[in-house]
C-alpha cells in the first residue's frame, strides 16, 4: 500500500424527505445564494421545497449553470455574490452545478482575476465561501468531494482544480428526487461513476486488497443496478444504491493509497471541450481503447477485474482480458451510452485536433505510470472509431 | 437503505514515517499534553519521534492510561490540563489511549461533574479540546470515529458515549509502529475489527449491496491478513492492510444506512467490567453464541455470509450457517483468542452475575430488533460455557 492522506469532512445528510433538514444545516442569518441550472428543480418540486427549508433567510437565486459549467456563466454569479454581500451557497443540481459553486466560492474570495485559480489548479485558493449542494443527478461524485471542473469557452479549455477549502459542508442526497430524470441523465451518470472507480483500480497491484474489494463492489453494484434504474425508475432502493456508489465512487477512499490513472478522463476532457459531447460519452468512447491499448501494463488488475468483476476465470489470459473490456464495453452500450466517435458524427479526421488539445493542455505523459504519451493516446483514439 | 447521516472530519495520515508530519498538524502555538499507556513507546522509539516532531512546543505528559480507560484515572489527567491550562491533547496509543482522551477533551470543558457525560452518553457535550492521535495499536477505530468507552472502576461499569465534538483532528497511521506489539494484541485487535464489522453487517437485509460488499470486504481481507502478521510481524503491507481494515471497520461508513445490532458488544462489556478480560476476548465468547441463538432473525444475512465470505454454498441452509459460525470461531482461535467462558476459568456459574449487570444497565432488550431479552443473553452465555 502506498502512504497517503484522506480527509472529507462533507457532512451527508441521506434519503427520502433530507431536503427538510436543510435548515439545520444552512446558519439562520445566511444570506444565501441558490445556484442551479435549467428548470428541471422548478417542475419537479425541488426548488420549492428548498425554498420553504430556507425560510426566515435572505434568499437569491443564480439560474443558468451549463452541464460542463463555464468560467463566463459562473463569473456573473461571482458578481452577484459580490455585489449583494452573500455568504452561503446552496448549489442545487448536478455535478455541473456543484463544481461551478466550488469555483464560485473560491472566486468570490479571490484576490485577481479567478482564472488563475484554474491556472494553479487550486493551489493559490488562500479562502472560500462556505456552500452546501442539494444532489439531483448522481454521476461526479462532486458532492462529496474537493475538486471541480470548469470550462472557458473562449479558448474550448475545460480545467480542473482542486482544494480542501472547497469540499461542501453538507449534502443533501435524496434518491426519490432521481425518479423523474432522463434516461440519457441516469446512463451517462452510471458510466461516469464506473469510470471513476476504474480510474482508481484498474492500474497495477500494489498489495491494497480493502481498496481493490470496495472499488470491486462499487463496479458489481453499478453493473446490477443501472439497468434496473433504466427500466424501473421509480425503483427507490436502486436509485438509492446508485447514488451511494457514485458519491463513493470519488470521494478520495477507493483511491487513498493505491495508484491512480485519469488518462481516459483527460483524453475524454479534449472530446468535450472541442465537440461538445457528454462528459459520460467521452469515457464510454475512450476507457475500452485505453484497457486494450494499455494491455500490459495493467495486466494483473485486468485479470483481476474479469475474474471478480465479470466471473471470468477461466481459459487463455488474453482472451479472458478482451472479454473483460468487451463486457465493459456492453455495459455501457446497455445505459444508452454509445462507445465509438462514430456514434457522435467523429471519426479519424477528428485525431489530429484531440490530440493538439492534448498537447497544448501538456497532456503528453498520462496514466499512473506517466507512458500515455500522445502516440499511446493516438492508438486509444483510432481502437475508438 | 435506511436513511442515514454521514460525517467523518477527522484527518487520516496514513503510512512509513508518518509521525515526522504532527508538526503540521499540531498548532505550533499549542499548550500540548502527550497521553499514553505503559511504556512501550517508550521502549520501541515512538515517544522520541513525537517529542522531535512537536519540537517547539510547550508539552506536558501524562502516562498509565489502563486498557479499558478509566475515569478515576482520566479525571487526574482533566485535572493537569486545568491547572496548567492545556489546550491540544495527542493520545499515542490504541483505542483505550484515545477513548481516554476523548473523555478528558470533553470533561476538560464540562461545566459540573464530568461523570455526567457517561449519563448522557455525551449529549450534554457542547465542547471539547481539540486532540489528535497516533495509532499504535489497531483495533478499535477510535481513531477515526466520535465514540469512546470509559470505565468507572468504583461501580464496576463500563458505559460509552459519542458526539461529533469528539473526532480526532487527526489521526496518524504508521503500520510499522505495530511490528512489535505482542501476538495478544495483535489477535486481539483483529478479532475487535471483525466483530465490529459483523455487528453492522450481520443483521438483516435492506437491500443495501454497497454497505454488504463493503463489509464483507473488511472481512475477508481480515481473515487473510490476521494470521500472516501472526507469522510474519514485520510485514508493511500486511500490517497496513490490518490497520486501514480496523479504521474503516468503525468509523460510520458501513453502518451508514443499514440496521446494527451490538448486542454482542453489551454483554461482552459486563464480561469485561466483571472479570477483566480483555474486550477482544470478550467478543470471541459471545458473538458465535449470539449468531447460534439468534440464527432464524439473522438467517438471510447468515446464508449471504457464509457464501461470499466463507465460500460455503452447498447443501442443508442450516449446515451452511452452522459451518460458517464454526469457521468464525475457529478463526479467532487462529488468531489466538479463545472463545469459551471455560477458557478463562468463568462458567455457568457466573452467568447469573453478568445478567444482573445487564438488568442493572438497563441492557434487556438489545439488539438490531430489540429482541435480545435477558432470557436471550442467558441462552446466549449458556452456548459460550
Amino acid at each position: 500500500m502506498l502512504n497517503f492522506d484522506f480527509y472529507n469532512p462533507t457532512n451527508i445528510l441521506f434519503g427520502k424527505g433530507r431536503i427538510a433538514d436543510l435548515g439545520k444545516v444552512v446558519p439562520v442569518n445566511a444570506r444565501v445564494l441558490v445556484l442551479y441550472g435549467g428548470g428541471s428543480i422548478k417542475s419537479n418540486g425541488v426548488f420549492d421545497e428548498v425554498m420553504t427549508a430556507l425560510a426566515g433567510r435572505s434568499v437569491h437565486e443564480f439560474s443558468g449553470i451549463e452541464p460542463n459549467p463555464s468560467y463566463e456563466t459562473l463569473m456573473q454569479a461571482v458578481e452577484l455574490v459580490r455585489r449583494e454581500k452573500l455568504d452561503f451557497l446552496l448549489a442545487v443540481g448536478g455535478g455541473s452545478v456543484i463544481d461551478g459553486t466550488k469555483f464560485v466560492a473560491a472566486a468570490a474570495c479571490f484576490d485577481g482575476d479567478p482564472w488563475a485559480i484554474l491556472e494553479k489548479r487550486g493551489r493559490n485558493i488562500t479562502q472560500a465561501l462556505p456552500f452546501g449542494a442539494i444532489l439531483t443527478l448522481p454521476a461526479t461524485g462532486s458532492e462529496m468531494n474537493d475538486g471541480s471542473v470548469i470550462t472557458r469557452k473562449a479558448l474550448q479549455a475545460k480545467m480542473a482544480f482542486s482544494s480542501r477549502l472547497v469540499f461542501p459542508k453538507f449534502s443533501i442526497l435524496d434518491p426519490s428526487k432521481t425518479f423523474t430524470l432522463p434516461a440519457r441523465q441516469v446512463g451517462n451518470g452510471v458510466v461516469d461513476a464506473f469510470a471513476h472507480v476504474m480510474e482508481q483500480y484498474m492500474t497495477y497491484p500494489v498489495n491494497s486488497p480493502v481498496q481493490d474489494r470496495f472499488a470491486e463492489g462499487l463496479l458489481q453494484t453499478l453493473i446490477e443496478e443501472g439497468p434496473k434504474a433504466l427500466a424501473n425508475p421509480q425503483d427507490y432502493d436502486v436509485r438509492a444504491n446508485i447514488m451511494w456508489c457514485a458519491t463513493l465512487a470519488l470521494n478520495g477512499l477507493i483511491g487513498a493509497g493505491v495508484p491512480q490513472d485519469w488518462a481516459t478522463h483527460m483524453v475524454g476532457h479534449e472530446l468535450t471541450a472541442l465537440y461538445g459531447l457528454d462528459h459520460a460519452q467521452t469515457l464510454a468512447i475512450v476507457l475500452p481503447g485505453m484497457l486494450r491499448v494499455r494491455k500490459e501494463g495493467k495486466r494483473a488488475k485486468l485479470l483481476q477485474y474479469a475474474a471478480r468483476v465479470w466471473n471470468i476465470s477461466e481459459g487463455d489470459e488474453d482472451v479472458r482480458i478482451e472479454q473483460a473490456i468487451q463486457r465493459t464495453q456492453d455495459f455501457f452500450e446497455q445505459m444508452g451510452v454509445k462507445t465509438r466517435l462514430s456514434d457522435y458524427q467523429l471519426g479519424a479526421q477528428n485525431i489530429e485536433a484531440i490530440l493538439k488539445h492534448l498537447e497544448s493542455h501538456r497532456m503528453v505523459t498520462l496514466g499512473e505510470q506517466r507512458d500515455v504519451t500522445l502516440e499511446v493516446s493516438r492508438k486509444v483514439l483510432e481502437l475508438s472509431v
